[in-house]
């Protein structure tokens, strides 16, 4: 199976990349799509030598050359921000066979979020296009939603945080660790069942109560928890929505009302929304507990989510912690 | 069940209400209710005679009011145009178990038209609202598929009819005759399976030299066939979309579009975009076959549709045949 994959070095995508290289159920030939810039990356030189077939693709080329360079690949997924009308469109003409938008977030109704209906206005394109697809959710990543430890000593691992609890605490989450975005995606791409279809694959569903008390019960620490209630999160998005320096703390806003509020990150949601839900198509799999990452945050310290933007999104959004700086 | 149905004097609402009187598979409750102009009427004062309960139903009503006039209803039907985001609302805070709204249409990806993208912009304000719902589409109508024949016999039953073929007549789309429509929604929403579902519930799939080929082959006389390439469909479209006179034309001109150049109207491409297909949801269920009708109307004659529209319709379409006025 030929995929190819655009963000190849990007939280999702390195993800993705480690999966389809360690899968042993199907053999993917992996192509890495690189903008020329990026081409003498480290992290882009680094994939070459795990085996990835790294190749130079210009977006801005002619139609007609982007077309080619699509020709023969079976699935191609998008992980990273791209003008994704041309690129399908492209797709089209080559006959690829699966396309995979860049979704892999939180479930939630249309409406909402910006973020979300420009990835549904992509879904109604590929549609137009007739274009055969596979949406992917992932829910909310562990690696975001760990609270600050009194003693300070998860600092270091948090980047974007969880700052406060919304409502009531008591309504259901789906989350997943990054690290098995890749693991999921591979088990989707590869199976016919979830062709023209959206999937929701997660790992672990709890409230923002249960979720504090597991940080609690394992970290030996007593948490001081802050609320956020519903009116404050919708003056939160009155006040944030129109303000492009305010976009991160927008789709924070956004996202939490979603999943804190209306409770739609979950799989009954999903199922109501038409998502397909991986733990029905594949009981077999299961990924890193919420226990396991926090016990290897604990221990070992992982690295914190988007450092590399570190700069950027300390100064567009309130959620994120610089505790990787202030420690240092 | 208790069934309530806004539009049951309407093309659709007439054919569910007969349905859902006959059904005995199920035993509805059937409540229509009417605008208080309406209540006099003589097609209202009928359903009360055929043991429709007749509900005096004002959406302007405080909501409150409205709310309460719809408490006990398990299923509400939508066969009108009017606020549905305000009745969304309301069948919300009653309890409404299922809310079926205005589709019943041929199947479409959205972005293509106007008349369809509201339809998709009141079932994203049911997902806002988690409203359990069904999408009911039943493909294109038998009573608008008819082109004339050369001996203005069928005249009569002529209305919206079929003046020309779209793109090369081999593309295959499907159809039902509006007085099965009711029969697929009485099936439709006593199911389980089918709750937060679209359905595509039709009964003829055929392409329109097929369809020519019956006509006159029933007929016993040559039809001229006249074709619209994709480019003067296009063109059309482009040239009535901003022109509230030319409405109707613009909607035709997009339907055609989808059915007979992108080939959308067809169970593939509605499972593709996530429906569940009524042949495959009931196979037992056959509707009244194409051949049927078209024998039917050669014989007998049948009442053209939207006939009470006749003035408004005559003024905004170019497809509309006055053969009722002129063979009178």
């Amino acid at each position: 199976m030929n995929v190819a994959i655009l963000g190849a070095t990007g939280q999702n995508g390195s993800s993705i990349v480690d999966s389809l290289l360690s899968s042993t159920e199907t053999k993917f030939n992996i192509t890495a799509l690189v903008r020329p810039p990026s081409l003498k990356k480290p992290n882009v030189v680094d994939l070459q030598r795990r085996g990835v077939n790294v190749v130079s693709f210009n977006l801005a080329d002619s139609e007609d050359n982007v077309t080619a360079q699509l020709k023969g690949i079976d699935v191609l997924v998008v992980c990273c921000l791209l003008d994704e009308v041309a690129l399908a469109n492209a797709a089209k003409k080559a006959g690829v066979k699966r396309y995979v938008p860049c979704f892999y977030a939180s479930v939630m109704p249309r409406g909402v979020q910006t973020l979300r209906d420009n990835k549904e206005a992509i879904l109604d394109h590929l549609q137009r296009l007739h274009l055969p697809y596979t949406v992917i959710d992932v829910g909310w990543w562990y690696q975001i939603s760990l609270p600050r430890l009194p003693s300070g000593r998860i600092d270091r691992n948090l980047f974007l945080y969880n700052t406060a609890i919304g409502g009531n605490g008591d309504v259901p989450c789906a989350r997943t660790d990054s690290r098995d975005v890749g693991v999921y995606v591979a088990r989707i791409i590869a199976d016919p069942r979830t062709l023209n279809q959206k999937v929701f694959a997660y790992t672990d569903l709890r409230t923002q109560h249960q979720l504090y008390d597991t940080v609690e019960r394992l970290s030996g620490e007593k948490i001081e928890r802050k609320y956020r209630t519903a009116d404050e999160i919708d003056a939160g998005i009155a006040r944030t929505k129109d303000d492009p320096y305010k976009m991160m703390d927008y789709y924070q806003f956004t996202y939490q009302k979603s999943y804190d509020i209306m409770g739609e990150n979950t799989p009954e949601y999903a199922r109501y929304l038409g998502y397909q839900v991986g733990k029905d198509l594949y009981p077999d799999l299961e990924g890193i507990s919420f226990e396991d990452f926090l016990k290897e945050t604990l221990e070992t310290g992982l690295k914190p989510m988007y450092e590399e933007h570190a700069d950027f999104l300390r100064e567009s959004s309130s959620f994120v912690f610089n505790g990787k700086i202030t420690t240092e």
